[in-house]
């Protein structure tokens, strides 16, 4: 009898070309600042220099690229891919591309050129917009990739062949753009997995999802984006878009500080301090390098003016506790835990606390070493192996499964199915974490599901013991990895790198260490010390490596009580 | 050849069941304090009680009102009216209505009962759900409106005939409740505008456009919304629902409190004070009296300790500059200006300083004085009386136009389809405002378009005149109208309520204290003071009665140079 009621309200859609009008007329004036390579020095390493524009430049320069790419036959739908580091040329991509109807597709300037090729081919790239650091990759991309018609350089370079710069082919267009009626679930850009298995993976990301993502980004219980803000993401902008966090920024009006090749604990520290930023986002290596400098400078008498600086968000990979303490307790910073995953555009969670509970207290750092509590529109669950629902007590883990306006449905071309599950008639991303969820929502990861431990039937998460081990004073890093076990199936293993000059510590003293935090039959039964751990295209720790590397491995008189 | 390429991210509806669902789970603890009436005292003043329960709490009688609504016969698309005051009953029809499909009607309750009937009659509403207190209109609602099915009485009564006691009623059902599958664009709410001209027309809000203004609500340069939040929306839940506050302090588990029928200067700056609210929101009427409680009491050497208090947000009608000042020096709390209509949903700008101006600089209080800019995702537009775009350059007034994912396309039942315009393609609301755009966005309403003085062919702001005849020690309130000139057509006359005790300015008095503001051709020809100056239902002047009040005015030797 009675019929939904559809309400009077526009049907205005989400989509990107919002930013930029807001850019070209609230926010022309706010500042975009970029390291930029000016040359190099007598050792060939790259000179950094500042460059300096605004949103207003930068919006009309994407319209301009919008002409561009349109004369050179780009049509909606069509994908772009850029090669590039963080920088106004990149926003510029970020905004101009996804405006026109077309998809930018980011690609990761880490991987080897037959990967990037790969890519390139599996997402039909028709452009390829390439950094000039990165431009002696092109004649292996020109062979392997046929269907790339233009390659764009942005920055300096030779100009051989039909290569085409970046700065003249936009000079030679207006920034009078019509912007074309997109559906708001067109695909704005793209993003692959990282594919630490099997071959990378496209994610698409909607204009919608990109639009509510900057939304629900933006607020003070996630990363607190605004106008009187100065951001500086250190994520490079192919991952994940750098968290979203340029679309944020811009949306909000926040000034953007770009970081280039030079993303050393020096640089980073430097231009935290001479742009005033108040929000930064990385992953835990750069925030490694940042803790030295900070206490390097600290011991020499010079340290840096920080008192701008509100939060270091980490995510990428669990920021160990003992950092977390550090940075807070020597110099004041706070390290904001977020999570995401390419699958979730990415952000997920973030580690803000209850209002009860103090910043500085070890309930405090105990809560800000999980990844946290869902922003608005996100919902995770965890399942069995069985695909039960499993509590939300604290303790019980399970696969952890993701569900959201921003979280991807299927891979490109309909690649990966298995990864996507159907629960009481919905659609659920199986993140491949194992995580815990407790009362309030807190999340917890203890392990990437081919990563787990599975001891005696029963799960180990080597992720806390990680973050334990790199507590001690004689580690820098540590990785815990499964080996085969006669009787327990699997046991842990420590794979430690040691700090500078100091002595690896034994058996019995790592086990005393470690004893007051787990139950003993969590305790690696051996550690290894390597030179070098390895790191994946993304600063993840390449744990397949290692367990190849460690496959024949047997502890010595492994015991389990 | 190309075609647009969709996104693979999942289709989650933005719906209102998403934010009950983090009441139940994330923010289950938090608190939800509502004053309510416990008894009458000698001279029959409602004496108030303060009740306290959870989010948790308020989550599961929502879904126990769901339950029971259908038992009554309730479905998808059916209005439910509510003629309550703000408490936490309200609040769980704010999330179990709509999350059950039906539409929440939120009715006036200072509207005359004939009013009242006519707009449930217009809007069909099957079941109603009054407070109490104003249970004694319901024998003329019956009456008059035959299509009511169930009354449900909040809070004690005599219980009469066949009225349904809210309590009684949703105790009798379980909170076990699944949700429908409910499309974004379905209507959740419903609201009439408040109808100074012609019949109220209503507006119903979208679950997109309630969780898409919720999301652009909460960061800081908005509404600046967390957890860590205590919100205390002292608007009227009748009133757009209460500028959304209720749903954006639940999707991010700021803490609530109701005011119910208090809100008098004293009980507004107690209830303050006691619960640590940290943002409220009202209209300029509100604010005056706590501004003359807080003066009060800071002579008595009693003063509030309001330090947790971050911003007043101001809208409904323009805060004078001088009432942003006086609170701002005298008990440094910030009055934060947003505006917006029934229409907007409503928020449509804020004025939040950009980052080089300083609060407390004249610069500053000029640019708070304006209605501010827009928050994302809502476009303003200065159009000509003939329909042509004006330009964004601060003294330039318009016919200003609205649009956005929160703004009206149409009335309910397709009325006054003369404010929705076509411009390129696109429709706007016209607000009827008359206002100037500036080039970063500010935006300040001079008027509205049937309250403007036009002037030998030139407008004058009645809004700015008051403004500034308000800052005088001598006024209490203003009102500038317009009256029959000869010469000029239309001539600004001041209407004046004074302050207890002030003997009137004389004109020549008043005019050399607005000349320094204003061209001489915009002072008021004369003044007239009254005892009152009519208000209607929503707190504004009532400008129509006040001109037929001075119809026959002539102004004493106007002249013009």
């Amino acid at each position: 009898m009675s019929a939904p009621l559809f309400s009077s309200m526009m049907d205005v859609p989400l989509v990107i070309p919002t930013i930029l009008d807001r850019l070209r007329t609230l926010y022309y004036e706010r500042e975009v600042v970029s390291l930029v390579v000016t040359g190099k020095d007598e050792h060939g390493a790259p000179v950094p220099g500042t460059h300096r524009t605004t949103y207003g430049d930068v919006a009309r320069r994407a319209l301009q690229l919008a002409n561009a790419l349109q004369s050179l036959g780009v049509r909606e739908g069509d994908r772009v891919a850029t090669l590039a580091v963080n920088s106004y040329r990149h926003l510029e991509c970020y905004l101009g591309i996804p405006s026109m109807g077309a998809v930018l597709h980011t690609v990761n300037i880490r991987l080897h050129p037959d990967q990037v090729a790969w890519i390139l081919n599996h997402a039909e790239d028709r452009v390829l917009i390439v950094e000039n650091l990165f431009a002696g990759m092109v004649p292996a991309l020109r062979a392997a990739c046929p269907q790339l018609e233009h390659i764009i350089v942005m920055g300096p370079h030779a100009g051989e062949g039909d290569l085409l710069d970046y700065d003249d082919l936009i000079g030679g267009f207006t920034d009078d753009f019509t912007f074309p009626d997109i559906d708001e679930r067109q695909a704005a850009a793209m993003c692959y997995t990282s594919g630490t298995t099997g071959n990378p993976k496209g994610v698409l990301y909607s204009h919608r999802s990109t639009l509510l993502h900057s939304l629900a980004s933006a607020p003070k219980d996630a990363l607190d984006v605004g106008e009187r803000d100065t951001v500086m993401a250190i994520v490079p902008m192919f991952h994940v878009n750098a968290w979203g966090l340029p679309y944020t920024a811009a949306l909000t009006g926040a000034k953007q500080v770009f970081i280039g090749v030079f993303s050393d604990g020096r640089n980073v520290a430097r231009m935290l301090a001479q742009e005033h930023v108040t929000i930064t986002a990385g992953v835990p290596t750069i925030w490694m390098g940042l803790l030295a400098e900070l206490d390097r400078a600290r011991a020499a008498g010079e340290p840096y003016d920080l008192h701008r600086l509100e939060s270091l968000v980490v995510g990428g990979s669990a920021a160990p506790e003992a950092q977390i303490r550090a940075f807070q307790e020597r110099h004041g910073l706070t390290l904001k835990h977020a999570w995401g995953m390419t699958e979730t555009h990415p952000l997920g969670t973030v580690s803000v606390l209850p209002p009860h509970v103090d910043l500085r207290s070890d309930e405090g750092y105990a809560l800000q070493a999980k990844q946290g509590r869902t922003v608005p529109l996100v919902q995770l669950e965890l399942l069995s192996d069985e695909g039960a629902r499993l509590p939300h007590d604290g303790h019980t883990m399970g696969r952890l499964m993701a569900r959201g306006p921003w979280v991807a449905a299927s891979y490109h071309k309909g690649e990966g199915q298995g990864n996507f599950i159907e629960l009481d008639g919905q659609t659920w991303f199986d993140t491949g974490d194992i995580a815990t969820l407790d009362a309030r929502g807190y999340m917890h990861i203890q392990d990437r599901s081919k990563d787990l431990i599975k001891s005696g039937g029963e799960w180990i998460s080597s992720v806390d013991l990680e973050n334990a081990l790199m507590a001690h004073p004689a580690v820098a890093q540590a990785a815990v990895i499964a080996i085969d076990d006669p009787k327990w199936d699997e046991r842990p293993l420590g794979v430690l790198v040691l700090k500078a000059g100091a002595d690896a510590p034994d058996h019995a003293e790592l086990t005393a260490f470690l004893a007051p935090r787990f139950a003993k039959w969590w305790l690696p039964d051996a550690y290894e010390v390597v030179e070098v751990i390895p790191i994946g295209a993304t600063g993840k720790f390449l744990k397949r490596e290692l367990r190849q590397q460690f496959s024949a491995y047997r502890a010595p008189g492994a015991t389990r009580e």
